[in-house]
């Protein structure tokens, strides 16, 4: 695949996984999709993990309901985003010895209001001591569409759609972990279940927005040797709220896509031929999928900004964080530095590697 | 059912549970089960969580070999325990920043060989930092019986087995934890696929010994509303290594069933009028299992020590490490207090809650 090993994370990934062989049951190779896709007798299961530890760590989370809520969500996001229907999570916790009742009850009621929401259940778990709070989450759901729906199969001339407005992910981050005066708190993301159970009959491809816009973009890119480009009025899909903390702050409403504390929207591509029929059922079902932009055959994921079209270079914003080595000061002054470049210098493009 | 809150750990995952509702797919409630059971369309899956952490913190296991292999091992056994045919495993890892790649290395190939040895495969996972090394393993398997194995089902006079020798995970802790002098490192196990598939078709009922003989009995005894009594020759079941291990300590022997750090054997009950079918399968397929003991009607575990029929208080024995509060040297000095007691006062019984 196009240089999936540019981007460090992926790099991590691949050499975590080299000595070992798939599975004959598993439909998915790395990084293909959300969830895994395992077939079982005549069924398709999707099964995904995913922890958290660096956000309690950072002080990203630190409302233990927040905790709670989360752990299901990022799992049932993943379930979503291959079109499955969760059946339920497994949660193992690892508990600080003085971690407190208090904060175990929030963090339970975290769980179990996400669960009640996303009409699915708690199915087993597992509790043990450690250093510091660490959730992991195991959810699984049922594939009952045959097409399978990964992150695979988008083609120049798809229309690329989110399932609803981006920034809040990002607008809290920069609250939490940057700005000492301004606040933003509205942040409880929705695993898009329903979205993506509609979605699945008509897509070509999707993935949640867990890491951010621009990192989707990214990985469908070099997952699909196709690019993307955003409509003019992409600040439509941004959050008000959002997009208003952002010009609070003087910071570029395009930056709300590059950080990489996410969503959990689900992004997605519709081949023309379905986009009526498409629409026709969001309408019925209720659901506002927003039109972001198109796929395009170049390897590039282009931004109408300061009256150019940028190519933004989506390696170097993915890789960032590692480079920046947790120092989030120092990462948004790169990202900034970066704004002043495409905005005076727009000819001195970065390319994507 | 008979007072599971007699024992902290259930209390604990009691409470936990305590807001949530069950799934209309599971087919099993809290405790009566290795792993969870899950009626997909027309199959069952079984699935299971299970963390290492708290071994790592207390030094337990400081080897990323072991580590890699256990955290597979622990997860296959609770599939093996419900007799289903593992599909595989998804790991979460929590990783501290210093520590380096030739443990990653070793961690990995601990993983990948355990999945080797058990002919299943590494379906999914996840990376994320934290303060010290936590994995999270889910394992997920297919049950092809009619029949559900689970821990419920026994009834008195059905014949207790073990599906191989006991004590060696109780003498390595000793060896890691306690011992200065003498060291015992032959600890690497074996989740018992092959063994639960067999014992499947016949048991009553079936654990994995994950936390040794006795927490495992006191389990079954509670939910079974029945009780245990071990044979005569119940040295028999001890691994000769680590009967000589506790010789040369001047431990009793049966402290090796009493400790929590467990062998990954299955405890299995047959009824008699299947015994003669269950030896025959097994000598077919090359199985060794160890008569123990038998089913009875009182709610006690009774095991032949100092020439009497002892009733074990497995409650304390269960609660102790718990009582102790980490002090490894105070949970040793409690228990052979205790066995003290039950050789110079048997009539001082105590009985469990």
């Amino acid at each position: 695949m196009y240089k999936l090993n540019s981007i460090i994370e992926n790099q991590k990934i691949n050499k975590l996984l080299s000595d070992f062989k798939r599975s004959p049951h598993q439909l998915n190779k790395p990084h293909e999709s959300d969830a895994e896709i395992i077939k079982l007798n005549d069924g398709l299961l999707a099964i995904t993990t995913d922890s958290i530890s660096e956000e309690i760590l950072t002080g990203l989370y630190d409302d233990p309901y927040i905790i709670g809520w989360m752990i299901v969500t990022i799992n049932i996001s993943d379930i979503a985003a291959v079109g499955a229907l969760p059946i339920g999570i497994l949660i193992s916790e690892i508990i600080p010895q003085d971690f407190g009742q208090e904060k175990i009850r929030e963090l339970q009621k975290g769980i179990s209001d996400a669960c009640i929401m996303y009409k699915t259940f708690l199915l087993g778990g597992d509790t043990n001591e450690g250093e510091s709070l660490v959730l992991t989450g195991t959810a699984i759901g049922i594939i009952q569409n045959k097409k399978i729906m990964s992150r695979l199969g988008c083609k120049s001339g798809d229309i690329l759609y989110s399932s609803g407005k981006l920034g809040d992910g990002n607008a809290y981050a920069i609250s939490k972990l940057i700005s000492e005066t301004n606040s933003f708190t509205k942040y409880k993301p929705l695993a898009r279940i329903k979205e993506g159970r509609t979605i699945s009959k008509y897509a070509s491809c999707c993935m949640d927005t867990s890491d951010g816009l621009i990192a989707t973009l990214d990985q469908l890119m070099r997952l699909n040797n196709a690019g993307f480009e955003l409509n003019n009025n992409w600040q439509n899909v941004i959050d008000d709220d959002a997009i208003e903390y952002s010009k609070n702050l003087n910071l570029p409403p395009w930056i709300l896509f590059a950080g990489q504390h996410g969503e959990f929207e689900l992004i997605f591509t519709i081949p023309t031929e379905f986009k009526n029929a498409f629409l026709k059922e969001t309408l019925k079902n209720e659901l506002s999928p927003i039109e972001l932009g198109r796929v395009i055959s170049d390897r590039e994921v282009k931004i109408p900004l300061y009256k150019e079209l940028i190519s933004i270079n989506t390696a170097f914003i993915r890789n960032l964080p590692i480079e920046a080595n947790g120092d989030i000061n120092h990462y948004l002054k790169m990202l900034l530095e970066y704004d002043y470049q495409i905005k005076h210098e727009p000819s001195l493009k970065f390319t994507s590697p």
